[in-house]
């Protein structure tokens, strides 16, 4: 009796906590279980697992077990988090380098960080049931376009150092990749310089690091120039007229990029008031705390001529079937799933929900709010600047915005100020040891200025002045030249919801509109759509883990440091590899840095020629674009009709490419949905010509503690852990793909330029921080911990069975594309609507559109099968619901035959025109013109009349989008 | 430029904080405060004023200004709440006394409590946009049915004590106010005693509190018995079988009243099944933390044969016009409105949204779940009691469920165990010098346990045994007799939504009908429905001040009396009174303690005889309900057809009535929506006569630094901090109504037996916790801290301004039917539509619903008078969304002129068919049969195309009620 999983069951024991996780997080009770075991005709879960997994890649029930990883309860797990939260040490810190003391207006933190219905959406794949966010990114990207004075902006990168790296790509492809001279000014960030040394590699990209413009004159420099990077304010906080600069770049033929400070751009002449080609930086002032690295939204800019060039996700306007203005992914065509090995970017899950944060604190700030912060940080900067001049100190920029680069060696040491500083709680940069280095912003006020001036006259055996003595700077710091003339932010969204009242209806307004895990499942193949706990996510949003800047002094993050060991112990016990690094911050970073990684091994063995990387056709299309990005030549490997690897095929590539081949990139289970027999064989194919063997664990919720990538055979996988390990995907982002190595990997493992990470001979870094997105790592630590291993297996085996049971319901009525010799599907399913295409005209998108008039987020469609719908339930789904959308499913058959026998027209039916919003109810007699009832459109199963999400505007045109992933 | 109110710009400073709170609460900015002003022909805001309200009733500037109250930045009032939050001392309490350590499920907190879409709507007065929070008090009464076995269960009262005295008074009242015998148990709470005293005096009820058994062989008692009060676990701990003693009483010819706990009943023998005749009690352990005292739902159940004598509020099933289920309040008629002075309860805000939370408990932990948990807690007592006896200590009370009283004696003494507790951080129940008290909650884990052991063992210096070491009880320590044998919690709500995703989705899907201040404005008249702040509202979920018993001693609540001092003192300023009282949790029961310290006042001076309380025929109902309570005898004074008092009738009355007029109630300004200029002269007629001056503070929003309660005339009044201090109104609930007073009244207000409150000669308390609800407090203290005295004062003045900007757009289309002389309303305006039924039939009903097509809230209907609506937009709309409301209102007007002109028939129309849900638009075209378009039924006006709060069900029928389960 009760919920419990069968197999999960402990003894009972009086002193046993009652509030287990897995109770929770798994969808299907005991009752539920049996039921779907009996249909399909299983005695027991063993048995099932038995004909689902091959027998060989079985592991252990130890290996991951309550021994390995024990479970807390959701209260444990609540008092764990805050006792480590608090030994981490809160220090304020001034030591920017582009990351700040974010203040999170508190109607933003609640109802959109804090908030299931913002942060459970999936990527707005399906743009009908995803106008609230679609809007918001338009305005992420409006508020971008505006502050920088740029033609053209994206929804968001990975963070400001990978943007930079996606910039310099951007420029070597617009030159053709002929010309490979890349020059990075002397004041760009270091983590960026040291994530452009990594990437550079894989592209051959000769880098150069210097002053700009005295190395501009260098002709043989300018005649190989593909880009120059320029950071505006710079790392010492100087401001530049790059105008000279500018010009001088494009009359090499190049373009300019530049990283700049969103805050510091409301006062501030634009880069594109100035020249700038493609403009970049970090979002995270806009209300994203520092959270000790990350999330947040990098942005990124550029002019109309180079927009066909511009990596990321676009949002667009367009317009529904009824004319209606809508909005929608753009510029898919462009993504890895098209161009494949010829995508010069691989950037797929980014960080919408981070870049949401930032537009919406535009729209509460509006430009005037923006400007009296931005007004408010400068001045106090330059009260500062000149109280601390009068002790003694020089400043060696006299233009700045918000950062200072002291002189201390006239009246102090180095060692003085920062052990000053340290006794106040305050951090300040360590530059070397006659500069220190600070940098101002919106959480600064008074009792902190005087905080910080005392630290400096102590330092200096001064006097601290009283606030009241502090002059008030009469004109700014900023040279008039470089003043801002241009309005920001015209668009009356920023113009209008200044009230609380308002901002939280636009919110709720916009949220309104979207599908999330709070309506329904989202049974996204390949995605991994489970629940996202409210206990993993409330030590997320505690001060001592969201208010930590990524390069304070190790001794102040004791408690950020344990969880990161933690989970990667716990990763390591999972894929059951030797080590991990959480730097990567997506998935498809994390196959970049583990193919960096592969290369940096063949490099340390005189193997740097290998290149090749064997990738099978069915793969992600982000395999193939990390592959290229990291320096690699793709070769595809065919598929069998059975959805299986070609052995042979990849055997006799393997071998035909055997001196050079470098890796083979496989995800496990298959795209297609099935555990493939031959895995181990397929990686000892290639470690028999030399190669290693990636693995893609975006479907790793199907392996654990049943299989893991080691025993499959791989050397390194990637995890999603906003897939596998339940960080929410916040409509688009963020995410974290960590990798995980065998023992031969860990010493390349990727380091960083500002905290050491990593192994011992490291790669560059593969992100901006030293632990990529920390303060979501939380989540997934705290879901392991929650779940123990026992939930960890158990949540695989119930998304197994979950999976099967919806294949075994749907077979008979689809056609379930692949399956295993016993007719078990791994945790998800293909199946092909490619007869109905044939038969009547009915495309996999009449289906899945159809499916949002049954309140369902359709799965992935026409990936990896074009023809075909990729389902994936996840253990968090109950029957109910399952059944509950087999039932739509099975329905929606029925619906085509009437479209097949006749009985229904092929181009007026309710597939056709589905989705079915409500303001298509309201068409008159003589405009509705279909064959079917109102009634028919909108419920065409009982349960929709009480409970039923609805789509907000009819279909989007496509346009040409063959893909929607 | 730039928001603010141009009254409220202080002089720029470089140091001011830029997070202002009084920018984000008051909705119109500058600009169009002037385009108000202009429209209405004033130049300034003090023009405005002075034409609104009367000159000799305004205050200096100085009374509420920046300088009494100075304002905080909403991140200074963060910093200030988590400090005094420190300040409290984190005891784990075992002092039970019917409050508990509530565990709350993570997924209800974060998306109930501390979610706008549940805590800002209303009282669910407009059921066709409210049927999620009126599913939700429906789940709450068969919950309560269930576990006590009772016929019929309310949807919330204040407190257990309160409840205890509606008890009384129903029981009182049930024997026709016969007989005056209340026996009370001695096992009662002595809280409870306290209350019931007070209670009692009013109805001269005859209390008797001794052992009940004994008392019932007194056959005088039985002769005048009306009712009996037992507690059922008692105050030690003690399960007594009552079978006998209710049989005794019924004999008697009166009920028996149980007061009981909700865990323990998921064990116990249900109360409805050995006899009693009412049930009621705390449902806090229900995941609502304590709170330092409340906000919590008592619950009260009773038996069909009584339930027409049921006080509070009552959801019922009922049906729409389509013939849907729907639910609705029910037995309306027997509010106060309808009663007055023939009211036997005041009871109006009550706690909806704690029902909300405590249901939902229920739903996500099922009958099973909560067995679990009410053995663990049952299990984990005897392992305590077995082992402490061990030592030496011995239990008074043989049967059990989680609470034991000990006596000490024989190894220890008291003062050695609660030094042994405090050393351990630990709260046991102060009993006398012979006993301590403790009980356990499902908070209590084995480190806790330990922890309580370890301080037992060494008051008896007796070794500590390990966990290991405790034996596994074998029985239950319940009597077999009173052992639960039926179901609990049968229903399949109960049964379905136990994992956190299906528990997620069924909290939004009932949300998603609910119309909200995060939706659209709710404009009720009288209710004040302001924005609730995040910043106000995140320091109530710091567990510094959610997890604080309300009997801890002072010491260890230093922050959270702070707080209380600082309202006290705020609210004095406010008000121009001298002392306060925050007990009482509504306003309602402000009333009653106002009205009672009135009583008490006069029976200091030897005129106890005094029991005339003249109250306007206008006032709110809960007036005359409370006077009678508090033992008056009401009189009604007439209201001139200016909607102004009558004086002349009121002089007449207080003459007439000189020797035993005790109070004068007031609503100011009135209900009619006016400031009545002879408020003054009101007073002192009342005065001269001997009367003391009752004012209601609904309407404070209207006097904020403008006027106020002691300038008026008054002695007494209450407050709704839920109204005027931005309490969020759950839906219906939670209030508090804190009484401010004139000098020579602060000796009376209310104390508590437990905790030192109140005046030297304090009238016994009025409600269970010593500070009323006090964890909402923070709100309250919140919003006037941030808002400071020019915030606070503009907040009224833009109130006024928004509601006669209202006026004057509505004028011409409705007649507004009171105003001043200068054509001034004051912050809210009553609109007639009596016209419109005359020539068309159209009721405000009618008028009401198709404002819901419209998106909005509808006004407070019927009340003061039959045939109007009474509008209040509050400062914080925005001048958009009041242009909004009042386009929509004109827009019907036009609606009602075509059935006025016969273009639309009179029983056919928009008006009539409204609300029109998303269901009415699949009606076929023969069913549809109305003489409009669908587009004209749902989007009648053109922003809702893009903007529209649907309703879930057609019109509800008022009269038509199936059932209350
Ligand atoms: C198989 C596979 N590989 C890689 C990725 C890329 O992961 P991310 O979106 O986190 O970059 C995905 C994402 O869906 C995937 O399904
Ligand atoms: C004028 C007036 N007095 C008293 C009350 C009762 O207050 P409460 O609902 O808090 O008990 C109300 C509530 O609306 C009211 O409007
Ligand atoms: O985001 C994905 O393409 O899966």
């Amino acid at each position: 009796l009760g919920r419990g999983l069968a197999t999960a069951k402990a003894p009972s024991n009086l002193f046993a906590p009652l509030d287990t996780f897995a109770d929770r997080h798994i969808g299907p009770d005991d009752h539920e279980v049996s039921h779907m075991l009996s249909e399909l005709g299983y005695e027991s879960m063993d048995a099932f697992v038995d004909a689902t997994v091959p027998p060989h890649i079985r592991v252990s029930a130890s290996s991951v077990s309550n021994e390995s990883i024990p479970a807390l309860s959701e209260a444990e797990l609540h008092r764990r988090a805050k006792a480590l939260g608090s030994s981490n040490k809160s220090f304020k810190s001034y030591i920017g380098l582009g990351y700040h003391n974010a203040v999170v207006p508190p109607v933003i933190l609640r109802n959109i960080t804090e908030s299931p219905a913002w942060y459970t959406p999936y990527t707005p794949y399906q743009p009908e049931i995803a106008q609230g966010r679609l809007e918001s990114l338009v305005n992420f990207q409006t508020m971008i376009m505006s502050l920088t004075a740029m033609d053209i902006a994206n929804a968001s990168l990975l963070d400001e150092a990978t943007a930079a790296a996606e910039g310099m790509v951007m420029a070597f492809a617009s030159g053709n990749n002929k010309k490979r001279t890349f020059l990075v000014d002397s004041g760009v960030l270091p983590q960026t310089v040291a994530v452009l040394r990594t990437r550079a590699k894989g592209f051959g990209i000769h880098l150069v690091i210097g002053d700009a413009s005295s190395a501009l004159k260098d002709e043989k420099l300018r005649s190989d120039l593909c880009g120059v990077l320029v950071q505006y304010p710079d790392v010492n906080g100087k401001i530049t007229d790059f105008t000279a600069l500018a010009a001088s770049v494009h009359d090499a033929g190049a373009p300019v990029i530049c990283a700049t400070d969103l805050l510091a751009l409301t006062l501030l002449k634009a880069p594109g008031e100035w020249g700038a080609d493609i403009v970049l930086g970090n979002s995270a002032r806009f209300g994203v705390p520092a959270g000790y690295g990350g999330p947040h939204a990098a942005f990124f800019a550029t002019t109309d001529k180079l927009k066909r060039k511009m990596p990321g996700r676009l949002i667009g306007r367009s317009r529904d079937t009824m004319g209606k203005p809508a909005y929608r992914l753009a510029l898919q065509t462009r993504e890895q799933h098209i161009r494949r090995e010829k995508a010069t970017s691989n950037i797929c899950t980014s960080q919408a929900l981070l870049a949401n944060m930032a537009a919406m604190y535009a729209v509460y700030h509006g430009p005037e709010g923006l400007r009296r912060i931005a007004s408010r940080v400068h001045a106090l900067t330059q009260v500062f600047k000149s109280t601390v001049e009068g002790f003694g100190y020089k400043a060696v920029n006299a233009d700045f915005f918000d950062t200072l680069t002291l002189d201390v060696t006239g009246v102090s040491s180095t060692e003085a100020v920062h052990a000053a500083a340290a006794a106040a709680g305050v951090n300040l940069r360590r530059i070397d040891d006659k500069l220190v280095g600070l940098t101002f912003d919106e959480s600064v006020g008074p009792k902190d200025l005087l905080r910080l001036i005392t630290v400096f006259a102590n330092a200096a055996s001064a006097s601290t002045p009283a606030l009241a003595d502090l002059a008030t700077p009469e004109t700014v710091a900023i040279p008039s030249a470089l003043r801002r003339s241009s309005a920001i932010l015209p668009h009356p969204v920023f113009n209008k919801h200044h009230s609380e009242t308002e901002m939280l209806r636009y919110i709720y307004h916009l949220q309104s509109k979207d599908l999330g895990l709070v309506h329904a499942m989202i049974p996204l193949g390949s995605c991994t759509m489970k629940l996202n706990s409210t206990s993993s996510m409330i030590p997320l949003t505690f001060p001592e883990f969201s208010a930590v800047h990524p390069f304070v002094p190790v001794d102040q993050v004791k408690g950020y440091l344990q969880v990161i060991k933690e989970l990667e112990e716990d990763l390591c016990k999972v894929t059951g590899f030797h080590a991990c690094s959480l730097q990567p911050n997506s998935g498809a970073a994390g196959e970049y840095a583990g193919l960096s990684v592969i290369r940096a091994y063949h490099e340390s063995r005189g193997e740097g020629h290998r290149n090749i990387c064997l990738i099978p056709v069915s793969a992600h299309g982000t395999n193939p674009a990390s592959a290229v990005m990291a320096g690699f030549k793709v070769v595809a490997v065919k598929s069998l009709t059975d959805g299986g690897l070609d052995l042979e095929d990849l055997r006799s590539k393997a071998q035909l490419h055997k001196d050079n081949l470098a890796a083979f990139m496989i995800t496990y289970p298959s795209t297609f949905g099935v555990f493939e027999s031959g895995v181990q064989d397929a990686c000892k194919i290639i470690h028999d010509n030399g190669g290693q063997v990636y693995l893609d664990g975006a479907n790793l919720n199907a392996q654990v503690g049943v299989t893991n990538p080691a025993t499959c055979g791989g050397d390194v996988c990637h995890l999603n852990l906003h897939k596998t390990f339940a960080i929410p995907h916040g409509g688009g982002g963020p995410g974290v793909g960590p990798i995980c190595v065998a023992e031969h990997l860990a010493p390349f493992l990727p380091g960083h330029p500002l905290v050491a990470t990593g192994g011992s001979q490291a790669i560059d870094a593969v992100s901006a921080a030293p632990f990529g997105s920390a303060s979501i790592l939380l989540i997934s630590w705290a879901y392991i911990k929650m779940l123990g291993g026992q939930g960890l297996s158990d949540s695989s085996k119930v998304a197994l069975l979950n999976a099967n049971y919806m294949a075994h319901r749907l077979s008979g009525h689809y056609s379930v594309r692949y399956t295993n010799h016993n007719g078990r599907v791994a945790h998800e399913l293909l199946i092909d609507l490619a007869e109905f295409d044939k038969v009547a005209g009915l495309k996999v998108t009449d289906f899945a559109k159809r499916l949002q008039d049954y309140g369902f987020h359709p799965p992935t469609c026409s990936w990896p099968i074009s023809t075909c719908m990729l389902i994936e339930p996840t253990e968090s789904e109950t029957l109910d619901e399952i059944n509950r959308f087999c039932d739509a499913m099975i329905q929606i058959r029925k619906e085509a035959e009437d479209v097949i026998t006749g009985k229904q027209p092929k181009d007026n039916n309710v597939l056709k025109n589905a989705p079915h919003p409500i303001s298509v109810l309201t068409l008159t007699e003589e405009e509705w013109k279909r064959p079917y009832s109102r009634s028919t459109a909108v419920y065409p199963a009982p349960w929709l009349v009480e409970t039923k999400f609805w789509p907000t505007v009819s279909r989007i045109d496509d346009g040409m989008l063959s893909s929607h992933r």
